[in-house]
């Protein structure tokens, strides 16, 4: 099996550009900078880095990984109600890898762009010590992005998913018990790119982040940028069914797995109660699990309250 | 002095927002994602990630490589005729790093960006072996982009100034000679904006990239991309001062330096002879060195002719 560094960088990305040239994309494999057409109406760019040895757990294929790049910035999209409209892909690799496993971490990107809708329009591929980041581009069509600064105290906290999957995944695989739906949520999260969008057109959303760093710590960062409190009910959280069952098997705290992981592709988001009939038209399944206050983050759990901390990530 | 370990991931974004974030900079640096004004006519974007172990070549300070990381991807931008309109950093650096360190590259990318009109829009910093992935975005403001498949047997093949600095100041510092000015070419790369901004704007470049890979590798994948040929006139070629100098004292050819060398930031590009006028009207300096062909990709040196083999990178 040849690897990256027998065949070197320049017939490397010639495979890489034929694993993501599907039919209709933009034509720009061939320069080193890529042209599309420009978005209408305001554009937004994230950008994130994955690394094997942080972002790779056991078990995780190289085109899993590659999804998640894509899927973590593509989901930095969602939070804001883009709609995508170009990956680009830095891979930094060890020439020690199978060209194959290269390959698969693009096809993986390319993947996640298609389920996104767009396309994967550029990249750079290098030795490395295993590191991918990936940048998204993407077009707000008019819609005002949703940022974490606009929650009002009073404003509902809604979540469009349930919590705790990827902890549940984790734990699942590392004790041996078979839950594929929490493994899956795990190594192949899904981007809420429909959700975004659907919820930026309302115009009522005040203020919105996905989950990827954990509900203890998004939940305190969007006070912190809003200048609010917030309190979550504990009850309300709907929990990946994974949850229950290994927090039972392994005496792993359901609290632990559904506020203090990370790697939830879930949306955060506040709105006005007044507000709620609209919000739920646009047919996005949500949750409401607590409500924007004055000052402090707590969690109110059997009638008596806690303060939420950031979590592990 | 403390460690990007000893504050954690959340105050080093902090401290690096701080660093990067100038008068005029769009808002978007509070959010997972960036949203700045839709370009007019054509977004250009391009990502390149260089690594500590690679691309930090010894007396290279943090800033210098910071803004190498920038200039490599402005340098493509300017390569197409783009105006820059935001660069995008992530960051994987070790946690036994000096903060300002990490500020430091940081600085140096911003201090490029700020070269080239534009700002550090967002980014992602978190632990790793040492990899700075830039993303640069760009407009074409209306002017076709310039790429590299278009050139014609019969054009005239043009630099945008003096090769082989990089190379000098490599070699200058390896062997302790005193070469400022090459090794300002090789740690502070100026990245060619305006240049490409005008050349493309005469609508009349028929290809163009520019001479990162040094200019035998890039001949070839100009003419590989525009199915030609091309003759290069040895005694054309500009050279930085360095090159005789190092030449003359540790015996390595000038032809290595000037050709087989990468880490140039001058464009190499391509037009008719017809338009040479109107080229020349742009007020970019340039030198002739050579013109397209049918087939093969020849220096002809003394009135002799050999094969241009891709250089070392």
């Amino acid at each position: 099996m040849p690897t990256f560094g027998d065949i070197g960088e320049r017939k490397m990305v010639d495979m890489i550009r034929s694993v993501v040239a599907r039919a209709g994309c933009p034509d720009g494999l061939d320069d080193d900078a890529a042209v599309i057409d420009a978005p209408a109406g305001g554009l937004v760019a994230c950008t994130d880095a994955l690394t094997f040895e942080r972002h790779m757990p056991d078990g995780m294929s190289y085109e899993q990984f590659g999804w998640m790049c894509a899927a973590a910035n593509v989901s930095d999209l969602a939070s804001m109600g883009a709609r995508p409209i170009g990956l680009l892909a830095s891979m930094n690799v060890p020439v020690s890898m199978d060209v194959s496993d290269v390959c698969d971490i693009a096809s993986g990107i390319d993947q996640c762009a298609e389920f996104a809708g767009t396309y994967v329009i550029g990249g750079d591929t290098k030795p490395g010590n295993g590191t991918v980041a990936v940048t998204a581009l993407g077009s707000m069509e008019g819609r005002r992005p949703m940022n974490r600064s606009g929650a009002r105290p009073g404003d509902v906290i809604a979540v469009t998913g349930p919590l705790g999957g990827p902890a549940a995944g984790f734990e699942a695989i590392r004790h041996g018990i078979d839950l594929p739906d929490s493994v899956a949520a795990l190594f192949e999260p899904i981007p809420r790119v429909e959700e975004g969008i659907r919820l930026a057109e309302t115009g009522l959303v005040t203020s919105c982040m996905d989950l990827s760093d954990g509900l203890s710590t998004c939940i305190n960062t969007l006070c912190r940028a809003s200048g609010t409190g917030a309190v979550i009910q504990w009850e309300f959280i709907p929990a990946d069914e994974g949850v229950k069952i290994i927090s039972e098997k392994t005496g792993i705290p359901e609290k632990d797995m559904l506020m203090d992981w990370g790697g939830e592709y879930e949306l955060l988001f506040t709105f006005s109660s007044d507000d709620h009939e609209a919000i739920a038209a646009t047919g996005v399944d949500f949750h409401i699990i607590g409500m924007m206050t004055d000052k402090d983050v707590l969690l109110r759990r059997e009638e008596k309250y806690e303060v939420i901390s950031d979590g592990r990530y």
